[in-house]
């Protein structure tokens, strides 16, 4: 059994692990901590995990994260790179949630996210954990930087693209929406029921934390540099995220193929029957990336649909894949439930 | 393994019992019927399907359901009862989810479904399948009527008042709220998106169908006649029923004991702790009825709030639960997910 | 014209009261206080209003509201007490949209509130502004407290009952649900669009505030004392609220006459016909309050289902509908507008 | 007094031309037609309406059109073809809300509407009714064809840059976000609320009929040909439609000034001030259209945001400010409401 222990897991992405991991037969959750609900079961917070989680949240200082075999960071950005470096060393691995390992150039990492890295060498030495592209490296990692919700789309979208160099590189264009539990379990006015319901809107147009990690990735995938405009929007729903993206063919193609062919294998990515148009409630509560390719009116804009549930495949779920890879267990453990359509 | 035949997949009580069977470890799906759309894979109508059922729906004439050891209907009302004599006569035993052996007075049932019924004696055979009143005649049935989802989440909460007999049985109310999944996957102006979205109103308040099955069983529990005002509402949600009762106490009671000792040994029935106030996504995908009881200022009126899915504990689920103490296996088997709370 | 000014107009109640008396021929707003966004236009906080209301929102120093006709409080509890009596003096009238003055009783309005209250004669002398009772007090009125928007739909609905006694004063049951709103513009964490959305809960069915507000209004309306049991809901919309009411009756009565006769000449009351379920989304956005009177299977428990926009008549609407009644402007000015059905 | 028609008025354009004209001074509404409602009050279908509106709908054959001075078809297209002639040769003016009028190329229309066209002369001198470009014709027209939902929306956002010709031609995208009244009042399976809400999917890539009219507008604009990839959405929301609009530009500009003097005298076009994000909420219910470009990391892909109330703007609203603009009456008469935010 894999001891495993959660930092922060008082957010959405928390209570998403607890829901998956609490069902997986070779884990035995030790702990999840909190500072500020230290003490109250997790089940009276979530009571969805009444009757399956039985733990209370642990203080930090509390929790003997070293004793763990694998330790969860589920907390804001900035708190990870505090303690990773005690825990590798005391021999746990990690995988990170948050943002700190994301970025491999430090200085756009500080720019983005607005503080001072203080491991940089950790950052060197963690790994994407998008299984798609980075299995191998995953299996060995000791520190696995968990992707974004909008990257793991975006970038599995693009990948066969970009991997084959059939479209142009310079006007790459993400037109990306998200359910409101995207933005965490945060008290921010736009995320309140009454702001955001039965509403759209635009948001992060000059700049959002996701385009750095977004275009590290596709830049590896092509080794080259790309344009990427990057638009995400607010959508009236819990979760689900739907990445529209569109690029050039530079020559004829046949896409489908492309698409099947480099996903054929992939437990978690579903590429659907040409003409599809992929829901986002078709992935939710599941570890799935739904993706459709279209080419409208036959022309060379090319519009690829992709869709995953930002709190699993985007968040909770991609961590226990990546877990299921480190730990050499089949990579569908606790992971093959079926969408909630409705 | 059980031979498992569905007649009647294509609505949101068939997609769901297909999400819940698809994970059951002792059932083999061998047939799912659809008049309308024979042929048509069932992934196809139901993307989030696709990987976990490979079957097509296949048209009633050609579905051999005498070879199953169970067929599920999850038809319109009075479908069931053409077809069950023959099943049963066959040697398969049938859960009807539907409303055609709810009720035992055929005279009120004709009247509230506004048709003659052809099998009267088999309505007299079948058990009301509501685990929780009669787990041991459930057993043995060849025949379950499956109750509706209003009466599920009624009942559990009225029955250990009615055991005890501490209300008054002439002024019962219970005011239920149910998400818009609850009318089914039907072309009903009302459940149009622009209509149910964003609103609330109450219906059937001069009559709903679920009143007199409702009625029978608190009868039955009470062993006389009650009095029942019943006042449906339509919630912009998708999944849940929320009913909230009140019932006047007639002597005093420690009616958390009460309900605590009623259910002690119910899988499904979660009665959570005095001053709970529970939520219909508490139990989103799951089958499970949670409920609190509460005496507001400490008067005579005693208030209860009892909530299901009502596509889960409230049908396919139930079904699966009666399935399972049928064939005489664990009553959790692919029971046991953790709701989706958000 | 009148000269009106707002204090907390930053709320939902506050951008409800522009929306309206920006369309009000008779005012002038002089000015909007706001202490923290004090130099914003309100216009880029609510850009709903760009090209109707010009205001920046005021630092309550400058405000000079003294130089106003009318005040609205649109502030949390307890605030209006503060700054009543010397807008009184200064010959301002005042109408409180808080809960400041609406409890005649001190002792429980501190119990409830939790404060110690700063000006009980103030409170003696407000009146309550629900114009269905007490039109014409509030027309010499200098101070009025607004009521409630669950109190609103609640008196509405049990009062042509009370008033004829009709019905058992001990066993009244008001089981209300309210959109998300309702809860004002809070950073609450069950305000979230995540934790709201698709679902449904009751809350402060240990005691709610508007309990008492509701049971004051009930005894003056009946003249002796009422039992109200009072059970709030938490519903997935934004606007709205429905009250369904029970009451026993006690001799036979042509109820639907009752209630057409005692509102007939109200502008905002409408007494829908004879088996009539409202809609929450028919009085969206407008000052109206739609009844229906039942007597489900013809018994003797009665069923009144009544629905209003808590932002309107449950709030800026009816503070409007005081302001006009006191300045003797037609009831309607400037709230003739068509709800907003979709 | 302009004595209106309104053919077709059970859907949702119908019910909100009646909430709009309902509060035209200038208009009297003579008669509202529906072949299957017949003899219904309006306001028994549409209870927003109780005491605005005391027609009954009207059988077309008793509708006597021809006494009209202005007749508005909101109808199924196909519908207006066929009663339009006999109208213009009575006097009276028509306002198309469908599309038969829309398209100039009668092979184009035929192709995407899949009917013969019976009126081809009738298209050629019809006027498309965007006053944003076309104010003058309307002007004198006696037959206006009302922009789609969509057209409008994005033919706003690009005139500006089309006009200036600071965009390539070749690569123009609209990535459109509809709510689901787009869909009209049909009974269609996807517009159901179960299946809509909570939900997110793109439709209609492969081809949708606004891509002809929106084209036609573009070239029209531009003086040439454009290519144009149009991907819409469907978003759970009732109203509202949000187009984000991307193009290359080709030489250096001010876009904020371009956009500001573009629409400075347009009362319905709202150019945000720059780095706005508009809000479908922002113009619900009204008739307004706000728009903000944004040039992301200073690049050359320039992103516009476009949004309007797709009843309003998009339909119903635009069709007052065509008959406001025909009948030489202020533009905003009757269209000047504040949006509701909430």
């Amino acid at each position: 059994m894999i001891k495993v222990g959660i930092v922060g897991g008082t957010g959405y992405t928390g209570v998403e692990l607890l829901r998956l991991l609490a069902g997986h037969p070779q884990v035995t959750l030790k702990t999840i901590t909190s500072r500020a609900d230290a003490g109250t079961p997790v089940s009276q917070m979530f009571p969805s995990l009444r009757r399956f989680v039985d733990l209370p949240f642990c203080h930090p200082d509390q929790a003997q994260l070293n004793n763990c075999d694998l330790v969860f960071f589920a907390t804001p950005n900035g708190i990870a790179m505090q303690q990773t470096r005690a825990l590798l060393e005391a021999g746990v691995r990690v995988i990170d949630l948050s943002a700190d390992f994301r970025l491999q150039d430090i200085e756009v990492w500080e720019k983005w996210y607005g503080m001072t890295h203080i491991c940089p060498d950790l950052v060197a030495s963690a790994i994407y954990g998008l299984p798609e592209m980075n299995r191998a490296q995953i299996k060995n990692a000791r520190l696995v930087a968990n992707p974004g919700c909008y990257p793991t789309a975006v970038q599995l979208g693009f990948i066969p693209l970009l991997e084959e160099g059939v479209i142009e590189k310079t006007s790459l264009i993400a037109d990306t929406k998200s359910g409101v539990s995207g933005g965490g379990r945060k008290l921010e006015l736009s995320y309140l029921f009454s702001e955001a319901a039965d509403n759209f809107k635009a948001y992060g147009v000059t700049g959002h934390r996701h385009l750095p990690e977004i275009k590290q990735g596709l830049v590896r995938v092509l080794g080259d540099n790309v344009e990427l405009t990057f638009v995400p929007h607010l959508t009236p729903m819990i979760r689900g995220i739907h990445a529209t993206l569109y690029g050039k063919l530079t020559r004829e193609m046949d896409l489908q193929d492309l698409f099947e062919r480099r996903y054929a294998d992939e437990p978690f990515v579903d590429v659907m029957p040409s003409g599809s148009l992929p829901e986002t409630r078709s992935v939710r509560g599941a570890n799935q990336c739904r993706i459709a390719v279209h080419r409208p009116q036959g022309g060379d804009m090319i519009v690829v649909l992709s869709v995953i549930d930002n709190l699993v495949k985007g968040a909770a779920g991609q961590a226990i894949q990546n877990m299921n890879i480190m730990f050499g267990l089949h990579e569908k453990t606790a992971l093959n439930n079926i969408p909630l359509l409705l």
